[in-house]
C-alpha cells in the first residue's frame, strides 16, 4: 500500500527490465540504499499482455508471480484493467510515467513518443528507459517538459543504468564536451568477440542470441540502429545537437570479416564497433563505425556485454566510464536513479 | 571586479593547482561552460610567499604575472596584505574557503583541518583540494558543516578533479558500495612503469620527479601515505567508514622488485599499487598493496599519471571511472565542479 506522499508510478511495459524493476521495488528491504525511495506502482500496461491498475498500489510480488505463471495479466486478478498504455497515460492518476517499451526503429520512436508527450502534457514526470523518444524527439519533449515544470529523465537509455547523464549534469558541469566515443551495443560486441575466436558471422549472431542480448530479429543491432539511437541521445543531451538516428552515419558489423579481425590482431589491435559524437565546425556529427583500436586502448578492452564511454572535455580532459557484465538490474537501476532525481526535484 | 552576488573566494594556497585555478578563472571567457560561474577571488594566502586581499576582487591575471616574476607577493602591489591563512580565514569576508595547501602527513592533516574548521564555524562554505582534513577529521568536519548549513566539498582530493564524489552522490544513489578499488597514486604508478622498462628503483623515482608528479621528498608517495589518505577519504565519504590513514594497511612500492615485475609479466600480469576499501563483517577496511593484476584487467591499463576507480555496488553492479593524462587543469576543475555545487546549493 502506498504511503501518503509516495511517488505513484505508471509502468508502461513489463518486459525483462520492467519485471526486474518491479522485483527490486518489491524486495526494497534487501537494499539499504533504497530505504528512502518511497514509490508505489499504480499501473502496469503492456503491448498485448494485459494491464493492472490499483490506485492503492499494486502488490508487485504477487503481480510478478502471476505474470510468471500466466505469461500475461488476466481478469482473474482483482486489479486487472482493460487499459492500453495510451489510455493509462491519459486516464490514470500517477506522478511518473516510467516508459519501458522497446525501441521501435521502424516507428521512429513511436508510440513511445506519444506516451511521453501525453504524460508531460498532463504535467506528469517521465522516466524513459526507451531511447526512441530522446533519439527522435529530443527538442520537442525537453522543451515541453521544461514548459510544464516536469522532469524528463532517461539514464537507462545508454550504457544500461550506469550514470552517464547524471554524471554529465553534475560531475562534468562547466566543461564543454568536445567528443564522445564508446562501445555501446552488446550484440555487435559479443559478435566481434565470437568472430575473433573463429565463429562465422551467423554463428556469432546465434551466440549473441543465446547470451540474451540480441533480439529474435537482431537487425536493429547489426545495422547499427541501436547504436545510432544512442549516439543521437548522447549528442542531443550532452553536446547540444539536434540529431536523429537517421542522421548518424552507420556502418554495419557485417562489414567486419574474420580476415579483417585477424589482420587487426596481427597489428596488436582489435576491431570494435565505436559510437562517436564530435564537433565539426559549428555542428555536431554522429557516427557508428568499425574502428581498429590498439589493444591497450580502453575501447579495446570492452568484452561481451560490457560498455564504455570516453568523454573528451575542454577543462577536465579525458574521462572514461565503463561497465562490466551488466545484468537486468543494471538497467533497472537507471530507472531507480532517475526516480531519486525526480523525488529530489520535488522536495 | 566582482558583480554583486558574486561568490567570493578565499584561496588558501597558491601552488601549481591554485595558480592553474586562478588562470582558468582569469580566462573564464575561453570556456563556454563557465559563463555562469560568477566568482571573485577576494583573498589569496600562501605558506611563506605573501598574501593578497581585495574585497572588490583581486585582478587574477596581474597577480599571476606578479607571482611568476617575483616568485612571491610583495608590498609593491596595492592589494598586498600582511595575512597568514589563519588570519584570512578568521578575518576576511568571503563565501567559500578554497583550501589548496599540500597534504601534511606528519601534521595529520594540520594546519588545513584548523582552517577548514575555522571557516565552517564562521558559516562559510569550504572546498578542499587538500585531502588531509577529510582523511583525518571527516566526521567532525562533515558534522560541523551540516550543523552550520554549509557545504564541505572535496572533489579534487581523489583522482584529481574527475567526478568521483559527485558521481557517488548523484549517479550511484540508492546503491550500497560494497567495494572500491583503484590505482590512485601517480608517483608509484610512474615508478612501476619505469621499472617494467628496466629502470632501477632509484632511476624510477628520478623519472617520477622529472615528470613533475613526485615531490622533492617523495616519501609520502613511496610509503603509501598519499594513497592511504585517498582510501580513507573514499571509505569515509562513500562507505560510511571512520578510517584515518594510519588505520589503512600500507605496503610500500619499495616491496616491488624488478624481479617480481618480470615474473608477473611472464604470467601475463602487471603489478600495480592498488588502493582498496571493502566491507568486512560490520566494518570497512582500507588497504594499499602491490597487487598482481591480469593485463586485461582495467587496473592493469592505468599508465603513468592516469588513474582509475572501480566501484562494486549491490544494484548497479561494477562501474569503473578512469582518467588519462591529467594535467593541472584537471585538478583545478575539481575545485570548479565543487564551486558549481556550492552555487547550486545556495540558489
Amino acid at each position: 500500500m502506498p504511503q501518503s506522499g509516495s511517488m505513484r508510478l505508471l509502468l508502461a511495459g513489463f518486459g525483462n527490465v520492467g519485471r526486474t524493476l518491479a522485483g527490486i521495488l518489491a524486495e526494497r528491504d534487501a537494499y539499504p540504499g533504497l530505504a528512502d525511495l518511497d514509490a508505489a506502482v499504480v499501473g502496469i500496461t503492456t503491448g498485448s499482455h494485459g494491464a493492472l491498475a490499483d490506485s492503492r498500489g499494486i502488490d508487485l510480488a504477487s503481480a510478478l508471480v502471476w505474470f510468471r505463471e500466466h505469461r500475461r495479466f488476466t481478469p482473474g486478478r482483482p486489479d486487472f484493467a482493460t487499459l492500453d498504455t495510451a489510455g493509462a497515460v491519459a486516464g490514470l492518476d500517477y506522478d511518473v510515467l516510467v516508459e519501458l517499451s522497446p525501441l521501435s526503429v521502424a516507428g521512429r520512436g513511436e508510440p513511445a513518443i506519444t506516451h511521453v508527450r501525453g504524460a508531460l502534457e498532463r504535467g506528469r514526470h517521465v522516466v524513459s528507459a526507451n531511447k526512441g523518444p530522446l533519439a527522435w524527439a529530443y527538442r520537442e519533449l525537453t522543451a515541453l517538459a521544461e514548459e510544464r515544470g516536469c522532469a524528463l529523465l532517461y539514464e537507462a537509455t545508454v550504457m544500461d543504468g550506469a550514470p552517464v547523464f547524471s554524471l554529465a549534469r553534475h560531475g562534468l558541469r562547466g566543461n564543454t564536451i568536445e567528443r564522445i566515443e564508446g562501445v555501446l551495443n552488446s550484440t555487435t560486441n559479443v559478435m566481434l568477440g565470437e568472430m575473433e575466436r573463429g565463429a562465422s558471422p551467423a554463428e556469432a549472431v546465434a551466440a549473441a542470441q543465446r547470451a540474451g542480448v540480441a533480439e529474435a530479429d537482431p537487425a536493429a543491432d547489426i545495422e547499427g540502429w541501436d547504436a545510432a539511437a544512442k549516439v543521437a541521445v548522447l549528442a542531443n543531451a550532452l553536446m547540444g545537437a539536434e540529431l536523429t538516428p537517421d542522421q548518424v552515419e552507420r556502418e554495419s558489423v557485417a562489414a567486419v570479416t574474420v580476415t579483417r579481425l585477424a589482420a587487426a590482431g596481427s597489428r596488436g589491435c582489435r576491431i570494435k564497433m565505436v559510437c562517436e559524437a564530435f564537433r565539426d565546425g559549428g555542428t555536431v556529427r554522429g557516427r557508428v563505425r568499425a574502428r581498429e583500436v590498439r589493444r591497450d586502448d580502453p575501447l579495446a578492452l570492452v568484452e561481451g556485454t560490457g560498455s564504455l564511454i570516453r568523454f573528451v572535455t575542454d577543462i577536465l580532459g579525458t574521462f572514461t566510464v565503463a561497465e562490466e557484465r551488466p545484468d537486468l538490474a543494471t538497467t533497472a537501476y537507471g530507472v531507480i536513479a532517475d526516480l531519486f532525481a525526480v523525488r529530489l526535484s520535488r522536495a
